[in-house]
């Protein structure tokens, strides 16, 4: 048997994997030149197996094998990889019991309690270099989902759109105080200190993200009315008229939902309102390993019904949610375009595996939002018997101005 | 001791009634003219004792003791009888624990799962006759929650309003088929056909609002586009494009909303989207057992977790959630008006215990939407893995056109 030949049975096993996958407009190229098909339907994307490894990866782990063959450039996929990616997730597997058995045993296993841990965990995603997203995010450094004011807006407008339809959520009123749990590196509470005239208290514990977000105070004359804060969400002090948390909930895993409720029912004064952004999903289910181990740890997307039970226990009532799930995969699509322009640049710096772990991780949250894999849930609470409220959510549509 | 003496004992009672009741501005006239009062605040109501059976009343049914008092007018309110609720309803008691077990034994008890019962309980309510609805409803017999464009509109335009705000929010296409479930009178589904160019099959339990509807259908020319079903959700049949349920699950009780869960995925085609509108509330709680009793038998108001979780066993995303609370109060504020204006008419046909009732219901309900004790939720969701959706939420607040 040399390199070149494939067995009988590797022959089965691709064969399995390819109608896996479901759609016929992908095709198999195996590590001989040999091409599988479905049928002649003509091909999106051509999957290439490198070596026979990858065969036995596949068989030992079946969740992580092909993932870790493209990031290892042992699989190639040919094609836009976006493309390629949403035929593969378009088809979920129906649940069995035993696997779901296995997501409940994975969602208990999985915890980042402590402060320090949290800590580890975001250090190991934010901490690569402010350089580095800078390479690729807008000119504001948001790293959330944005919100697109029409189909066709550039990323720094729908960023910027992103701002402005948070602030006018919580209906902020100047002299208004305002904490942010997670704040990136800061643009969210320099937008609401700006044009909103509030006074905001960020925080965040990522060393980097704040050291450029207190420069950006400073840069732009805003030190007296925003204050970044080094420090876990659970260190909140202080009493706010508006909590805002734009992608930070991904990050706080579901086990410390509970004291994220008591956090945000804490500093809220009686006529207090708040935001929550956050990825999440239809159904309960742990986050795909290969995220969990090469980009998030410790991270979580919750279902709604989870979001909204961190403000069950408290008077809180919702009073509005929104799902931008095809503006996140819109915020993405701008994210690997930007990305794959630099990608020689981040090689240079990194290497070629990290390029092919963030390609992939970008192209595959794309295809996730796109076919509803993830959602990305906007969630509006106030106290509940607040009466000073919006009587609709037409301000929202309004003109600038 | 006579008839018109006050014992100590009573006057105690009294005194703790007023202090539970926790607004300086409410006075107690006991049945003998004394006057109490906690501080010397300008009165913004008074509340009169007629007799001192009441002060058993009470001992023995904390909960009933007043509200039946007002119905069998042993009770008086003097003064505005929905802002003296206010301030009664402004200050709800923590629950003790011994409560919370009080209070989960009664939903436990609380159950009306036949189709038979359900019929039955609608019955008690809705079949009261279409002429005593007729009398304080708007013209076009809406008895749910409406959407004030302005604070002033008219309780016509914001009903008209509602069904255009509920028809944009499942984006309806000409052509295509609806499912309204607990259609009322038929102002929704006529609404629909009429504006949107679909074709709508209309459920309800109540013979009477079925035949409303079906006349209305005949003499707008819309038998052909709306068909109404005297049947329960439950026996919904056929495939549809988009499902409503304004008003209705308040009736569902949630030992049904698994049922009801199975049935809106059972009749929803793969592009589907639907809309569920109901009165909720923040924390989980037995209905009020006076309205079970008299007004609402075998109603309960979910939170929104709950609703939330009629849809999470399946495929769906919830995509917009609004809260309408201040609507509904407005709503019931000329309800109120329409009825007091008709009360005569309504005691000479069904006595002037109904009339206090219903007076009591509708200020009660002012009352606890006013002060946050009820909320009123649109809940909004489409197949999970669904891309034609509207790109944001704008066209709910662009001109009617």
């Amino acid at each position: 048997m040399t390199q070149d030949s494939v067995t009988r049975l590797e022959r089965w096993m691709a064969r399995r994997i390819l109608e896996t996958c479901g759609d016929p407009r992908i095709r198999l190229v195996l590590w001989n030149g040999e091409e599988l098909r479905c049928s002649d339907a003509p091909p999106l994307g051509r999957v290439v197996f490198r070596d026979r490894r990858l065969m036995l990866d596949l068989a030992l782990h079946p969740d992580l094998g092909l993932p870790n063959a493209y990031q290892d450039g042992r699989l190639e996929i040919e094609g836009d990889l976006p493309t390629a990616l949403k035929l593969f997730f378009a088809r979920e597997p129906r649940r069995s019991a035993a696997k779901w058995l296995r997501d409940e045993w994975e969602l208990l296993r999985r915890r980042s309690r402590s402060h320090a841990r949290a800590r580890e965990n975001v250090h190991h995603h934010y901490d690569l270099g402010n350089d580095f997203y800078a390479q690729w995010l807008d000119e504001r450094m948001a790293y959330t989902c944005a919100y697109f004011p029409t189909r066709t807006a550039s990323l720094e407008e729908a960023q910027l759109a992103k701002m402005e339809h948070v602030a006018r959520k919580v209906w902020l009123r100047p002299g208004e105080r305002v904490v942010e749990a997670g704040c990136g590196w800061g643009s969210l509470a320099l937008h609401m200190a700006r044009h909103h005239g509030v006074y905001v208290t960020a925080y965040n514990v990522s060393a980097e993200q704040v050291a450029y977000g207190r420069e950006q105070a400073r840069a732009q004359g805003l030190s007296d009315r925003v204050e970044f804060r080094l420090a876990d969400y659970r260190e909140i002090e202080g009493s706010y008229d508006a909590f805002v948390s734009v992608g930070m909930l991904e990050h706080v895993g579901e086990e410390n939902y509970r004291a994220l409720g008591r956090v945000i029912d804490r500093c809220l004064a009686p006529h207090g309102r708040g935001l929550i952004h956050s990825i999440g999903r239809v159904q309960r289910r742990p986050m795909d390993p290969w995220i969990v181990r090469n980009i998030f740890p410790g991270s979580y997307s919750p279902t709604l019904e989870e979001m909204v039970g961190i403000l069950a226990p408290f008077d809180f009532a919702v009073i509005d949610v929104e799902d931008l799930r095809l503006h996140y995969e819109k915020t993405l699509e701008h994210w690997l375009e930007r990305f794959e322009k630099q990608a020689a640049a981040v090689e240079k710096r990194f290497g070629a595996r990290f390029v092919r772990t963030w390609r992939l991780y970008l192209a595959g949250s794309i295809a996730s939002f796109h076919v509803g894999n993830l959602q990305l849930w906007q969630l509006v609470f106030h106290r509940g018997r607040e009466r000073e409220l919006p009587w609709n959510r037409a301000h929202l549509y309004a003109r600038a101005g």
